[in-house]
């Protein structure tokens, strides 16, 4: 038998998995939430990801459990551990994934640069946090946020008493004066070798990364070292497999602040399918199973990757339009764009595809992906 | 519903269209012959292609029929048609791919430049071929064969009796004096657009295609044009839809000649998942949806594959070896090497595998590419 991966969750990183596992001959097995999934090609079983039983009978045969996600839980996680399952990441390093503030808490420690931040479990710690931060937070719910769920930017201590009387437990941060966002991916193995990427800029949009410059405009020298330094730290010290993604801020008086992290391929990473010598899903693939990582070079001087988001064209409730319908103008328009539909519903605001350009002229490369992703976005 | 492709075949060709469908989100399903097919992870049913009622009820609900290989009857592929199924390519062109007698003929009629050729029904037929051809021939049946199958150089008369006592029909042609094989391949959509790679040279071992190089050394300008001219011919006058491979012979006197035709993706071919814009495997499943054409630059100024033949070393009987058992040592010798595993049973000769390199300087490349192969064939 050849090496097999199990992957947790069945949404659009689960299914970029898919090409690189039939590439290098991986059988590639997907829990999936749900019967329609993105990962459907690849999903031997359907079911609940926080029910031990699902997990550990999907786990049975399979040389390596790895996730599309971060939210199995910890216990779940644990016993798949203590069965001698391998679980990449694991338990240890996960939890810093799943838990904001046990990772503010984690980087502060390591002494890696975050913005000022507290844990705050009353009106009266956030009052506080406001007063000594010049009047504004950014408030996160500890667990299950992501794409802009679970963040609030307040100005008075009484905006977050729904989360609070839930009982969540909540961190206040800094609001940072940034010049922009970037992003750090990296990927280590369990025996230790780490490789990363360049650096990228991430544009976001509401909450949600809608773009990706890789590399990142200007940040060649100290910028990319001290990006590249922070994620493989994090890696180490955190113990980390697979792909790690550090989203760093860059201050207007030039530091990089550590923002979230997430242990698994990333968005800010799909430009590397086209642009990289080895993509994420690629090399985080090789990673969990221990084998030696590719190589992590561009291929053009420039790659941008478009995100596609259901809208008001794709999204509107009146009429079923799929992706693929836009494939003859989008195509016949930009011939050296690359598509990536995630088969999923269009419904408003979701993530259900991007575009890549790669090339040697930003402005252009810019232009082809945006004149490309608009044929899904009006 | 999205776009759905129906592939009669279960090999390397549809389990490498796999990516490029899960790219753009097409609901790709394969007819395998059998459950453990390279493109398994793809198949919705196993059955005989040979089989009328197998294939009509493969073919229901799918927007689009086409083929891993050529074999499928012209009584059913006819019979698909006239049932309004959009089979591509169709019929009236693969039968040029089936009958090597049919594509003989009909090429020279095309003026298309040739081998001396001449169908042999009896001894004496061929005796007189090779009495106008130097004494010397290759002969070929005409269907059925493959990889250097149902070919043999033959100077008497006698050495293919035995093909003429089973009836086969039987192509005789000159022994081509070549400097060396080439191979063009284009893409024709069914509403006529059509795209070429650059010119490709192709390196045989005992009649199966060893390695490719992208594009053929020294095959800028005229050389360049010949081949690309007589493929746009053969694809339009043909009235071929998807990829069409056309080897060449590039003989020692400088003239091209059409050795072989295929019309679905090729060996020579696979250096353009890495190594052009848009792969073969993507660029055929654009052309059989009619989708218009992506770019087919390369991305590199060289790309080599090398094929991964079951061997002395993988293909030994008295052990059970997976090209993955070669992974630690060929990624970490070769970091930016691609390989890419068809997830069969690596018996003695058969195609398991390649690799691709890319890059600028030509020794280079060659050497990562051969000596990554190198791990899986000792």
């Amino acid at each position: 038998m050849g090496l097999s991966v199990g992957v947790i969750g069945g949404g659009q990183l689960a299914r970029m998995m898919i090409p690189a596992a039939v590439n290098l001959g991986i059988d590639i097995r997907v829990l999936a939430e749900n019967a329609g999934s993105s990962a459907a090609l690849a999903a031997t079983m359907v079911g609940d990801y926080r029910d031990r039983d699902t997990v550990l009978r999907f786990a049975e045969g399979v040389d390596v459990i790895t996730f599309d996600h971060e939210h199995v839980p910890q216990e779940i996680l644990h016993e798949l551990v203590a069965r001698g399952v391998r679980v990449h990441p694991g338990p240890d390093a996960l939890v810093y994934a799943q838990d904001k503030l046990l990772m503010r808490k984690r980087l502060s420690e390591l002494g890696l640069p975050v913005p000022e931040w507290a844990r705050v479990e009353t009106t009266e710690d956030l009052q506080v946090f406001l007063d000594a931060n010049g009047g504004r937070a950014v408030v996160k719910t500890a667990r299950g946020g992501y794409d802009g769920k679970g963040v609030r930017v307040v100005s008075t201590a009484d905006e977050v008493d729904d989360w609070l009387a839930n009982g969540d437990s909540l961190l206040a941060e800094e609001v940072v004066d940034f010049r922009r966002e970037l992003a750090q991916l990296v990927a280590r193995r369990p025996s230790g070798e780490i490789v990363a990427w360049p650096v990228v800029e991430s544009i976001q949009r509401d909450g949600v990364c809608a773009e990706v410059i890789a590399p990142a405009p200007s940040s060649a020298g100290k910028l990319s070292d001290v990006a590249s330094d922070i994620a493989h730290t994090i890696a180490e010290k955190l113990g980390v497999t697979g792909v790690l993604a550090v989203e760093l801020f860059e201050t207007t008086d030039d530091r990089l602040l550590v923002n979230e992290l997430a242990m698994r391929p990333h968005n800010t990473g799909h430009w590397s399918i086209e642009g990289s010598t080895t993509s994420q899903f690629e090399q985080h693939l090789r990673a969990v199973l221990d084998l030696p990582l590719g190589a992590t070079g561009t291929r053009d001087e420039w790659s941008v990757m478009v995100n596609i988001l259901g809208g008001p064209g794709l999204g509107r409730p009146d009429q079923h339009v799929e992706l693929s319908d836009r494939y003859a103008g989008a195509f016949a328009d930009q011939p050296t764009v690359k598509v990536h539909n995630y088969g999923k519903e269009p419904r408003l605001g979701r993530k259900v595809g991007h575009v890549t350009a790669v090339g040697d002229d930003l402005d252009e490369v810019v232009f082809q992906a945006r004149a490309a992703a608009e044929y899904f976005q009006d």
